[in-house]
């Protein structure tokens, strides 16, 4: 049997996503049967000794302060982006420029007329891209939207979901890029998350109305002083999708108590579906069909018939980790790459998302519905 | 230790809520010591044999085919509107007149401007009025109110409700009166419901932005034709709180599976609740003063420690019924009349709900934000 | 329509257990077509003063301080026996002489040949009796057996149970009848219920291998003293059924945190169910004949298609509560009576539980699996 | 910064377990900062084909048919066997013999005679042994002893732990190895999980009470024919442990349903744990300290707190999955061989467990209470 060609991996930043990218390449190496052999080519931060610890507790075989000298790297393949929000346009551009597959954090940029530019140079270049929104690689997403797609719920009535968490529920936390005008807040951050779902599910949003509040209005700017939050902590939009289906979503950052809240509700004709993050494992599932007095919301709880489970465990009920979500991520990518399939989710579905998230802010602010632009 | 005075109850309708009120009447007089001695004088429906069989069945001295002979009677006290809703409006006003004290279901008249006529007049004629909220007399309910008013979960931030259940989701059941454009639809009929809780917890609603979504176009007149649905299966709203909490509800009829999710999420600056309707004997209670590492919500249980859990079983976890909060919207509504204690839920409130409905139904049309008119 | 005849009822005891028999009165006599017109007659309990006090509170007629009153009254037609456990047999015999039919609550007598005795004596005057184990009145009970009896669940295998609750598990608190060395204990306290709930579901148990701990060796004795604590804390049954299932149950006064921990799960060839007292209206099931990909445990809500939910409801998932559960046992009782069907939870019934829990004890101390005496 | 020393890992078998073994190998190294950089050196399985396959698949540098070349190999360190567990003695005696360090699948050895030969040749040897008991590798069993230990919840009373699946609830499913009389049954394959995680939380187990029954007495043998089955499809126990608490386990391999019911309740003077491996990165804790009428279990989601959940994740709530478990068993291990700590779960720890399932074996035979060896 031949070796398989090697996809030489270079990485711009170690931090929390960084570390979860390299256990999604480790992992998708071993539990999928890939079209290459990934290997861990070199690491950029932000100086060469943080670059070299990294790459020394990440297994990359060199590391680099710049960035820069990924660009013309002949090993190197894939560049891979976990750096600020801020510079993903900039990193990516200059990825795509050197004719590198690009793999970005989300969100792909701040605004969505930085994305565009991106996925459009992606699309000229004829590079790869996959913009990293993991749950949408959970098994019982796949499920879920399996079941939708063969009418085991009939006609889609009604959706509605949450993403929700606590991380800026305490108001003495200081300002963060997260709260940084330009394309910061809980909608950006979290419900671009709860956005992907829907339409990952549902298909397409055709219209919106969004509602967008700051709750805390300050917060210390890490000195003395206290800056300014001009962004939501929490976002919410009714939705109409080009299907007939009508729902809401909700992002909130403020959400004490919650971690993981990443919920979604699916009410169909003859059948329904409940989804918490917080036990991701799981899907429930309740169909009109059951006989009388027997009806109920089923726990599905993720087996090897509910792919890729089975890649990581042969036995059902075992569970899989957050960090095995990202190696399936990795394992579509890689794909794609091969051309054995459609990019799972590239840079013109990251620009969608940011599409979504920027006309519910319009919408929000305007006080009424929107169209999302196409 | 002298007899209690005696108070009469005439009770207009025999179907469901007849049924639970008089279980809320006999259990109330046992679970509670109450000022009166509960009477079931007279039963009042449709023809006479209809009402002389609920009345034997539900241990009422006398029946009649005609309610109005109820309002002459000097052994009725109070009158109990159970009749259907178009009904209700011409009884109150009538048994008002004849100054008895008014026990009206909800919704308590199709539209706001009837509700605000009906509560003036019991206003100017000094009797007492109730409108039944019943699941606003859960001890849950009373706990969560508690705690938020005494800070335990800080300062308020947001609000998450529904009321789902899926008892329209069958598109080939027929027409009812539920779904006349006079007061009818989701956002009346189950909205109400999470409106008055949404009151009840965080204080008065400022402004609303609606959403009304009619997915089941047309429905089987009950002849050979179909009728054209004017009224929303599904009813969601934005809302602004005086407090300056912001929040969401929605009213789904549509909600294939679901059979009571009334629920509600709280969250605050120190704490959070949770709460469904299908386990009305819990509360989910998060502190963030809990010790590191033993963070968590707790499923608090329903206990004698949450009046008046206690008047019906003096051991915790034990759960009480949907009758039995039935039972405690009657003591309650005794007491009032006794004058022990403010009106629970009398007719000015009934009002308030109706005008909320009406807004967001307003707000929907408009697409807009509406104030809501105090 | 002819009235009905009446049945007279006269109560010993007006403690937790008689106010919840007297709803179960009131409520049964609205909630079904009862043969007979629930009368309440005469309260008894152990001066004229607390006896007046209660009835006056219960809607009896009339009190007395003395029980052996109700035996020659020709208007009571049913003896009610709440008073305390050790007074059972003494007033059942002398009720069953008296030719009344006999309620008593739960534990028949202290000891099976007490109850043996009461038992036969009933039988021989012809009398009906009940013993109150009201969780078997439980309409998610009932669907269970149903299920089983009807092979939904195939060949059983195994049952796992447990009755634990955390009322003893302080050990400042005193001594009271219930660690009585004659009939006391958590095993005959609570361990009789899930006793009852496996011979129920699955029919006899054959033999019992028992396991007894005191895990508070002593308590308080109300004065300056400590009693020393011969019951179990603690009792656990390996068990084996007619049927060739085996299992086990365990009950647990200490068990910290629980308030009503009445479960069970039973596991058959082709199905298994889950139940939790802590959520008494659902039944968790599971079926090995559902689509591959789509197996889980549905949660099923109480309805009005699982009988005699919909005597207190016609809307599913609205909850009954414990009280209700003692309508029901009400209602059986009282057809019973009439004849219309056999005694739900008799005498013998209450024996039988009585033998059961000293079998038990009996392995317990032998250490060694004994038979169950039929 | 110097290079880290290598530790080069030869692994013998490549089914589930070898698999889970390599994400464990793959996901130690990047999470955790070991003393060692692990190197995957030689793959060996039945055949030379399956085992280059399988060193491809996983990352091994070379392959060989035969494990007894692992055996001189100056390059190995460590010899992982998850091959049968009727060669684990044999395999681990030779690698102990040659000076390896062992890491060996459970059980370790059929008959806890053969795992005390291992476990005395180890220590003899002077080698590092580690036993795969994953389960007690999960942060929230760590937290829960930690808890107990700390005496978070007083005195502990009583325990009652289940780990039941379904894995051969089909009668028709055939004979394995799993029914093999020497060493097979549902308790020692996963009741010995159950056994491991009570002496984990709770301490020594002193005397035990069995129960083990065969419910389907024959299985088809592969051929035409059918072998009757001798080992036990359900395996319980009563338990005494020395502090003086009580409880009971129960394995169970036909809990029709059930996929991961690894279940634990453990019960104090002071509060409660419970535990379902059906959600395993949860645990529920009760204290009695908490105020009046805000007692409940909460529900503690895993988090970085609660080490070493965050070496896989920075954010709370994210979850990890079965396999990250076994990194953490990888990393106790290698940590264990660096000499930084005590083995976690040697050999002597495996034998203790077979110890614990001959003896309840035994005990059910025997049909009376039997003292645990030492």
């Amino acid at each position: 049997m031949p070796d398989k060609p090697r996809l030489g991996i270079g990485l711009i930043g170690s931090g929390f996503m960084g570390r979860a990218h390299v256990f999604g390449f480790s992992t998708a190496d071993r539990a999928f049967d890939l079209p290459y052999r990934l290997e861990l080519s070199k690491l950029a931060d932000v100086d060469l000794e943080t670059a070299r610890q990294a790459a020394e507790d990440f297994g990359f075989s060199e590391a680099t302060g710049d960035w820069r000298e990924l660009l013309g790297d002949p090993d190197i393949d894939v560049i891979d982006i976990t750096a600020p929000n801020a510079l993903h346009k900039e990193m990516a551009l200059a990825a795509i420029a050197a004719g590198k597959h690009v793999y970005c954090e989300k969100p792909l940029a701040p605004m969505a007329a930085d994305a565009r530019e991106m996925a459009e140079a992606a699309e000229a270049a004829g590079v790869r891209t996959q913009v990293g929104f993991n749950y949408l690689c959970n098994p019982m997403l796949s499920l879920a939207r399996e079941m939708i797609a063969a009418g085991e719920l009939g006609e889609i009535r009604s959706y509605r979901a949450v993403h929700a968490e606590d991380y800026m529920a305490d108001s003495t936390d200081p300002f963060t890029f997260r709260h940084d005008p330009a394309g910061g807040g809980a909608l950006g951050d979290i419900g671009s998350h709860a956005l992907a779902t829907a339409e990952c599910l549902l298909g397409p949003i055709e219209r919106v109305m969004g509602d967008c509040v700051t709750h805390i209005p300050t917060r210390p700017d890490g000195g003395n002083g206290s800056r300014r939050i001009e962004v939501d902590d929490i976002g919410r939009a009714f939705l109409r999708f080009d299907s007939g289906a009508s729902g809401s979503i909700e992002a909130n950052w403020l959400a004490t108590g919650r971690k993981m809240q990443h919920d979604f509700e699916v009410y169909g004709s003859k059948g329904a579906i409940l989804y918490t993050g917080e036990r991701f494992n799981e899907l429930h599932f309740y169909e009109t069909a059951s006989r009388t007095g027997r009806h109920g919301f089923r726990r599905i709880e993720a087996a090897p018939e509910h792919p890729p489970y089975g890649q990581f465990c042969v036995a059902p009920g075992h569970q899989i980790g957050f960090n095995d979500l990202k190696a399936i991520e990795v394992a579509g990518f890689v794909r794609a790459i091969a051309g054995h399939i459609p990019e799972p989710f590239g840079f013109r579905k990251g620009l969608r998302i940011q599409t979504l998230v920027e006309t519910i802010q319009q919408s929000a602010i305007a006080g009424k519905w929107l169209e999302v632009p196409r």
